[in-house]
This record gives structure tokens, C-alpha cells and sequence, in this order.
């Protein structure tokens, strides 16, 4: 199996044409009903489908993330969120990717599944591309890569709330589902929530402006099937992403 | 008129209750018809017709801002375009915002209009507020404001390509044509502009993702009629940000 | 099973009072026999025993550490070994632990197996505790809790190259074999290891200063009962500091 | 005009030979009589005014400068201030050098108009011409270069106090006479000014060190007049250094 | 004798309402004749005499400092001169008088004798009396406390180039000959030294800018008198400070 | 004597083949009878007869060092000991390993005194070789160099405590009675001091975990002739790895 922290040297060591796979994760509170590694349970899940479909390595997954939005995921207002300052999270995946460069490793697919974590991540990739030109590097995420078709099947039987609102709501509670159904309570799964997008944002965080739930949007409706409907598809759009680029 | 740096000691003494608004824009490349302070011109012309409106102050604007991505403004792949490391604009944001906070400013209105500010901005937002409790900063943009009627109505003759290419297209060129049109040159507005926004990032930023003109849209169909109402709605969506935070 | 990220919002606000426990481990070659993510394997797999039978919550791992140094790991002279900069790390513990403070933890057990760590951590845990006082902060790791006798049975058949050389070596191999058998290659254990002590460091690092299979001492005599001791031992010693600064 | 915010990408793109101007200035309280943004206008008209001289190009200026001297400027026991720590001004320039570096810009003119950004503004000109050696950077300001004679006649009726007390006194009210006459309050011109120039510095400031009005010197003597003499001779100066360094 | 190294704790203990002096030096090249360590021995000469006729402690000297200007001690263009970057320096001063603030000593004085170490040694002194403004800190340096009639006197026999030239020349040559007469080469001090002071800075340095004996001014004329009057006026004047600020 | 800051830049341009010495040591309490140099005056004692014997150069001590352990020298629980940041003294040995590297120093030797400093001099090694690869940088203190002969003659006497709880004991008190008789307090020497060495670290740090004295062993049975011992034998030690490394 292609986890990095699984694999001895010697194999690393004729793996340096392969891409690498970062899962890039969060520690942040999900509502009742799901688990505070959700983000990364997802990201590692996803990143070990792909690596067995393209042969790839997944590195050890980022466990603690960018601040969690106020508007989004709570941020502070919420305990259980273990959040990075923005510049804690740019030297961490320089450094990393700096070292995978200085071994050799040429390509790197970060798979992120905390929307947070992007323009941080961006951020060191840029810096570390530019001390090591040879290395490509590349940032996705699950949501990014799913379509309209399949945005409107998961939402055939609910509303469509926005994915500024998705957290703790139907993609992720069917993703973990899907994934790691032990860890989720259905029980516990929050009904009639409802929040409202801001057009903007605003510190310090204040209690009353997300749902006291911790979830943005019900999760009433989650399914496995849509669970896996999101994998699979997750899987298609990175599989063509790693055609266009890594190839 | 409230400029800031127009004003006196006293004057300023004697606004502390006042919101202050910060312009945040960029030095960047907008293709070959507008000039390059695009972003700040555009922050600061919306950031003095609010405060007229308002009576807030208008602080000196960021006229340097963070990097350019290359899939949309096309980053270091076009001169002309000066960026800052992300974690500059966190110092840089910070400093100012415990400044006004230590001065007893306790409102602070962000107007960014280059995207890749934004995360930098609520980091240093956070951390301002962390050290000083009192000062309330909210951030917004003109393009979250707008409900999708405007939006409709802009792009009534032509498609909308979707904001991620809306990068020296029809919204910034028709911005430019109403706040400041004798820096837009009509005749040399690219046509036939085709470019596709993916779902990921990928560095080192290579040639060709972008076209060449350095616009994502064409900005054919802009007017400064459009301008206005970008404007106008921009300004309402910003005065019901006032009433909710800061009356 | 207390691990944290299996856990949900409303279990975490409910453990307030535990200990939280970080397991800090590494992604690091340790010869040909053993995977490159030994320490960080027995990081967490000793954290769990330790949280089971004390009621502690065992919060995500990490599982990149600092700099493997040249003379012991074989830092940068092997791949498969990706490191981070000291001040990443110093950066990454402060901002985990003030987190856990800002949420209401008042104690953390950093429990290392990552030598080169130890005063990162230490410099992190100082910084962090000036800021939140009453958090209580404290760090140990297996090989300093075992006692003389514990040491003489593991090296009852075979001599005991000093803690310096015990890198992929017998303690660590035994380890793995108790914690994680599946991941020991017991066939490609190297034998005839000769290193040597050195009682300075030098940079840059250069090849022929560790043995080329990458261990510094031969695993030779390691078996899962050996590993099993350790465990027990390790356990008995940590349960004790549980006693002295957390009862 | 060359002001680079208003020129577009095709025009920068053939001004690469040319000397890029950044002028520097800062948000500073100037007494009752002058504006806050008083260094940031002086710094921004010469360099115009250089600029048409010369065919160089004025980049953004920086419209936040360093931390005010308690004993110059008042610091922070004036509210209207608001100042960068140091190491946010070595990054803010050493970001913006390496930019127009990378862009192929060679030739950088510092126009300086805050003293106190003096130090901090040659370190950031160090780190990026070590890192972009074929990159020449010049950091001159108006005062350095005004020789005797001029001095002489712009005291010639009033008493010189020294440079040291010459903040919002008779130079710079004199310059924003001629270049900025609009934000000149004649009748708050303090009288009866008298502070003393001190050998130290002290921290933390306290107030009485320096007059209330917030000016060192009193500006009674200030003309349009001298104003001129001074940008005529500091673009003079400007010029020979250009000869000398950019010829 | 008050040298802080040399007392025990039990004593420090009984010395915390006493004024801690911090000499600043540098490491530097000061021409032929004058060792690398100038600005130290005069920083620490100078500082114990002071205390001596106080009370006061003297702390370790700063023994490296900011970076030496290429026009004044000609930087990088001279071997022997070992430079901090300026971020450095702000960091190791302000540690250093946290943890005296931490200890409970109120009163600093910090003596600095390396022209290019104020601007960064004064950001510290802000930086660390914001965190503990009961810590009063004063910085001051030998040439800024000699009044016109001791300069005078110094430059009866030759002319004074200005301070910006007296780099390894009269004074500092005339230091060292009174408080440190065996490191001076008499012999070697080099005669009709030409140089001009140019007003402004230019990165990256290049040689034929200072004279190739590394002196700025001819120390012709130097003598172990003109160094005791400029001590014994610099005494003098830093006890006026101390009567101001630390009685 | 070779010490850096006597000698003048035409001497060191002569020495760029030699090996520069620099010894690190700390402001820290040791105890009733010992000064609170301790550390740096053994660095500076031994690097002075290695330099003899070897026509290496003495640069300046760094007289400032690593936060001292709560539980060893014990930190902040005692006055008179003034730390720096474990990210302050990276950038220190950072900045003047790569100025040496640039002068064209190619071999540095880091004779370290204070424990504590130990993972972050490597660490700036590292930083430093890494930019500056040709430079050879080695670290090494005089109890690493020891042999076990060495250790039991010095304790033939009185009982070993373990070099944890040698802080201010035999070994450091017998070498200043060596180096620097003058400053040891014979009368004051504490008796029956009893520690315990803690196989963890703790913060906040807490009275009553170190004794009272500040002394972690007792150092009676210390005399000069084993304080001549250590020496001699490091010193031994010392020239061995110059053999080594540097020949």
C-alpha cells in the first residue's frame, strides 16, 4: 500500500518518479453528529483511493489546519478547533515540500479538504517552487473538481444552500458516511438549520452569527450512495488533473 | 472630503468614533487596455463615495498587494505586476490595525479589491483583534456584494464567464470606464479573449495557461454605465454592512 | 478510544479536565528494515495505551519532526527523510498548545519519540506557557523513563551500543514489532553494524559517517518482547509523571 | 505622466531600462497646521517632478512609514500616527525591489521623505540586491542633498534649529506651501515653538517631551517661495545622483 | 568592579533598582592601524568607567552589530567586519532587555558605539517597553553627547571632516589610544585619506567608493589626550542622562 | 594571542585559511559562589589555549545563550539570568557563520559551554552550510570530550551526580577555580545539595524543583587541579576532532 509512513527507505528510494500526495486536513469541530478530524479523514481517504489508481505516495496528512472562518466553521467560538496561524502553515509545507524536492521527488499533488488551508497552501507552494524550479506542484480539492450534474444529483432531494454553507452539512456528512461510517452519529444529525452567507467578513468572532449546532446548513438528506457519488467523482477530476500535469 | 492623509491632528482627533475605511488594491497587470493601479483605483474611488456617504475616514490605500495567482491575473508570468509575500501583507495589515486600534479607532472597514488578498487580510484581521478586542474590522469586496440581479443585468448581452475570469474583463474594464476613464484605452480592448478556469493551482506558473492579451474575458461589452451600477450596488451592499456592524 | 479526531464537539467540550496528549514523531528513514514512519508510529501507538488507561484524550500526531541529525538518523545523506526547519517546529507546537489553552486545556503531555524534538518542543512549550500560565505543559519521551535494569534486560544478550547509536537499532526494532509487526521486514534486519560516537556535529553532512544501511547499531536480538518491556516500562514511567504533575 | 499605476503592461514592459522612483513616506501628525500625510505628498511631488526630468517611473508610494521618533515626530503620544514596526518595512521593500528585479527593472531611485525609514530601508536595499545583484539601488532624501548656501536662505530671517527639530516646522511646511497650498492651514501655524533636541533617545515616550502642538520648530517664516527653493535644489541634487549612479 | 559577569546571583538579587548599561559594539575594520573589535572596547571602556562612578552593572557587550555602511566602514568591500542582519539585531536586544524587565530591573542604559546599530537598537528598546512599560530605556553614544567646544578642541590642528567620515580616524583612533594604547599600530595609521561623504546609499556596495586603507579621514593627529577628553566628556554628558532619566 | 577582536583586518585577510574558533557561552546564575559568566568564561578560557595550540582565531564569545532549563540551570526561576530565544540565537550563529563563509572563512569550530544552546547552534550550522556549502562548521563542548578515565578521576573523591545535575558543581566550579580563580567564592560554596535529575521537562517552570542555592550538585571536593584536568583533557579532545576535520 502506498503510504508514505508505511514504506522503507529503499522503496522510497525508487519511488522518486512517482508523485506525492499530501492530504491536507484540519482539526475542527463538525457539528454533533461528526467527528472533529472529518477534513482529514477525507483527505486521507480520498488521497489513498488515487494513490492506489495512479501508483502514487501519500505523505503523511496534515491533522491541524488554517483558522477556521467564523462564518464558516465556527473558527473560535467553538471548542475543539486546533488552528495554525497562516504563517505557521506556509513554513510547514515549504519545509515539506522543500524536502521532497532535495530527494528527488518532482511532483506533488496536495490534496486539500479544508477550504481555509488554500491561499496558505498556495503561498508555500509558490515559495518553494521558486527555490526548487524543477519541482511541480499542484492544489486541489474535492469540491472543486465535482460538476454541475453531479452538484444537482447530491442536492436532488434537498435545497442547494451553497458551498460557502456545505460545512458539517450534506457533502461532508455523506463523504464521512461513506467513508468512515463508524464515526458518524445519525442520531445526532441537527435538523432545520439554517445560516445565512455573509458578503463579508468580520473579527472579532461573535456568538449568534452561526448556528449554535456548530453545522451551517442540515445535513438531513446525506447518504453513503452520496458519499460515494462524491468520491468517485472527486477521483474522475483528479485523475485528470494528474493526466494534464503529471504525465 | 475624508482622505485621511488630507486631514489634520486635530481633525483626526476628533473623529475616533468614526469607521475608518482601508482601500487594499494591487500593482498588477490588467491586460493591454488598463493600467496597472486597476485594483487600487478601483478600492479607493468605492472606498471615498462610501465615505462621503458615511462619514467614515479614508486611511491611505495598499497600493502593493498580495500575489497575483497565475491562473488569473497571470502572477510572474507578466511584467508589471509587483506582489507581495503573504506574509508581508499579514505584517503589513496587522501593524496598521493596531495602530488605529492603539489611537482608539474601534471600526475598521477592509475594501480589498484584488482576490488574492483576502485570506492575508482576515489572518491579520484575526490577530489584530486578538491583541486589541475592542476594535471591531470587518472586510468586504464589491463583487460579494452584488446580488445576482446586478450581475444578470451586467451581463445581459454577453455571457458571464464566472468571477474567476473576471480578471480585466467586463466588470473591472466598465469599474475603470465610470471611476476613472481617462486611463482605459477603448481601442486596444482585446477581443476574442477564450480562457477556461481550473479547478486547481499548479506552480511554478508556466506560459500559455493564460492568454497572452493578460485578461481572462474578453471586456468587450463594457460600458461605464455598468460601471455605475456595479458602483451604486456596491456602495448599497457596503451601507447595509455599516447598519449591521457598525450603527 | 480517546483519540481526538475520532471524537465530536460535544465529547470535547465535555473532557476539558483531561490531559491532552501530542504524540511528536517524524517521517524518517530507519534502515532497510524498518518503515519511515517508526517514530511517529510509536509516538501515537504508546500515547493510546497511555490514554486508555488514563482517561486522556490523545490529540493527532506529528508526523513530521526536526532535523534528523547527520550522526544519528542520517538526516539529509538519506531519502526518505523530510524534516522541518526548528523554527517551524518551534511555531507549530506554540500555536497547537496556545489553541488548547484558548479552549480551556490546562494539561498537555507531549509524549516524543523523536529525538532531535526535544528542545524545539521545549522552546514551544516555554513560549506557549508564558502566554497561557495556568496551561501546564509537559514533555517526555520513552527512552528517558526506562530504568537501568529495564535497559540491562534488553541488552542482556547483546551489548549496548549507548542511547546515542540506538537509531533503527534493537529498542526500536523491538518497538515495532510489538506496536506494528506488519511493517518490520525481520528478513532484511542488517547485520555487522559498526558506528561510532562522535562527540561533535558537523555540517554539512557528508556520506560514509553512518553505516549505508542506515541504522547505527544492529537490530540484531530485537523481538516483540523486548518491545512489549519497553511499552510496559514506558507506560509505568509516564504514569508516574501523570501522578506527580496531573493528579 | 510616468506614474506607473496609470501606465498598462505593454507600456512597462518597454521601461525596463528606465529608473524606477519609489517614493517613501509615512501616516504622521504634522502639527495643527498640516496634514497626516504631509511626507508621503513631499515624497510623491519630487518624484513626479524628477520623473518628467528624467523619463524615470513612479511606482506606488509606501503611505506608511516607520515608527515616528518620540522625540521628532511625538510618536505614538500623537493619535493621527500610525506607524510600521521595522521589520514590516524590510519586508514591504525588500519584496517590492525583488518584484520589479524579477520583472528586470535595474535601476531603483529610494525617495525618502520620512528619516526615520532611513535604516530600515537600506537593510531591505541590502537583502535585495544580494539576492538580485545586477539590481543598483540609490536611497537619497530632499535634506541630504540641499547644500549650505540653500539652508542659509531659507533661514536667512528665522533661526536654523537643526534638522533634528525641523518636523513640521519651516522646510516642510515651506514644501507643502508650493506642492499641496490647499492642505496648508496658514492661520493654525504654531508660534512660540521651543523644544530642544536631546542627545538619547527613551522608551517608553512620555508626554512633555515634545511641545503639544506637535510641531519641534515653529513654521512662522514658512513660504511657497522657500518651497520651490528647496524642490529646485533637491532635484538638483536628485540629478547629480542620477549622473552619477545611473548614467 | 560592577561587570555583570563577574558578580554572583545573591548579588545581582540586591541590584535591581541599579542602572544595567548594555554596551553595543561591533565587529569592524577600522583601517591598518586599529583592531577589529573598535567600537566594543570603546563601548565597554567607556561603560565601565560610567558605571564605576554610578553604580550601575554592566551587562555583556553586544560584541557583533548591524551592518557596517558601505560608505562609512565600507561593509561587505572589507574582510574582518562580521555583520548582523538588522532583524537579528532588533530580536537580540529585545530579549535581552525583556528578560532584564522579567528580573525586575527598571532602568537601562544602552551605550552604543557602532553608528549603524541606533535605528535597530531604538525598535527593540520600543518593541520590548511596550511589553513591560515599567522598564525605562535610554540610548545614547560618546559623539552625541560632545559638545561643539570638545569638537573644537579635538580638530584644533586638522580639520573635521564631519561625522560621517570618522570612521578610524581622530576620534575613535584617539579613543583607543587612551583607553586600549597596546592595539593601536602607530606605525600604520595612514596618512592623506581622502574621501567624500556621499548623500545617499547605493546596494550592492562597490569597492573605489572608500579608500582602499579602509580609514575615512586621516587619523593624523590623534592623540591618548584627545581620547581622555572625549571620554571624559562623554561621562560627563551621560551623567547629565542619567540625572534626567534615571535619578 | 590570536583573539579576533585584537587583531587588524591586513592580519585577518592573512587568516583565511585558519580556523575560526567561537565560543558560546550564557548570562546565567550559578549559584552562591560561581559568577554569572560561568559559561562564557570557560568557553573563552578553553578557546584561547586551543587557538594557541592550534593558530586558530578567537571571534567574540556570544556572551548571551539558550533559555537555561527550569530544571537544570533553572531558568527564569532565578534572577540574574538573561536568555535569548531559541529563534533569536538560530538567526545569530546564522548570520555570522555566513558572514565568515563570505569573508572566505572555511573552517569554524563552535566551542560551546551552556548545554542548552546545543539544537539551535546545529540548526543555524545547518541554515548556514547550506547557503554557504564549502564552509566546514563543527560543534563540540569540553564534557562530550571527556572519557570515562577523565570522569572517574575527577570523581574519585565524591560520588557522580550524572552530568544532568552538573550545573554549578564539581565540574564547572573546578574549572573557573582553574580559569578564573578570583571570581569563585570558596567561602560560599553550598554543601549537602540534593536534586533529583526529572526524566521530563515542565512549564511553567516552579520554585522548589531546583534548590534554593541554585546549585544542582554539591561542589565540594572541586579544586583547581581537576579544574586543570578538564581543561587538559578537552583541550586533547578538542585537537583530535581538529585532526579530524579540520587538517
Amino acid at each position: 500500500m502506498p503510504v508514505m509512513h508505511e514504506i522503507r527507505r529503499p522503496q522510497f528510494e525508487q519511488s522518486l518518479d512517482k508523485v506525492v500526495i499530501i492530504p491536507v486536513g484540519s482539526t475542527e469541530q463538525h457539528g454533533p453528529h461528526l467527528p472533529l478530524g472529518v477534513d482529514t479523514y477525507i483527505a486521507e481517504g480520498i488521497s489513498e483511493i488515487l494513490a492506489e489508481k495512479t501508483g502514487a505516495i501519500v505523505a503523511p496528512a496534515f491533522s491541524y489546519g488554517c483558522k477556521s472562518k467564523p462564518l464558516s466553521g465556527g473558527g473560535p467560538l467553538f471548542k475543539g478547533t486546533i488552528d495554525l496561524n497562516g504563517t505557521t502553515m506556509i513554513s510547514l509545507m515549504y519545509d515539506v515540500l522543500c524536502e521532497f524536492a532535495r530527494d528527488g521527488i518532482k511532483k506533488v499533488f496536495v490534496n486539500n479538504a479544508h477550504f481555509e488551508n488554500q491561499a496558505f497552501l498556495d503561498e508555500a507552494m509558490d515559495l518553494a517552487t521558486r527555490e526548487f524550479p524543477e519541482l511541480k506542484c499542484v492544489q486541489s480539492n474535492w469540491w472543486d473538481v465535482l460538476d454541475q450534474k453531479t452538484t444537482d444529483e447530491i442536492f436532488s432531494d434537498v435545497p442547494f444552500p451553497g458551498w460557502a454553507l456545505e460545512h458539517a452539512a450534506i457533502t461532508e456528512t455523506s463523504l464521512m458516511m461513506y467513508l468512515r461510517p463508524e464515526l458518524v452519529k445519525n442520531d445526532l444529525i441537527p435538523e432545520d438549520v439554517t445560516a445565512k452567507a455573509l458578503p463579508y467578513s468580520v473579527y472579532p468572532p461573535r456568538r449568534g452569527m452561526v448556528p449554535e449546532c456548530g453545522a451551517l446548513a442540515s445535513p438531513k438528506g446525506s447518504t453513503p450512495e452520496k458519499g460515494k457519488l462524491i468520491v468517485d467523482k472527486a477521483i474522475e477530476g483528479f485523475l485528470k488533473i494528474f493526466e494534464a500535469e503529471f504525465a
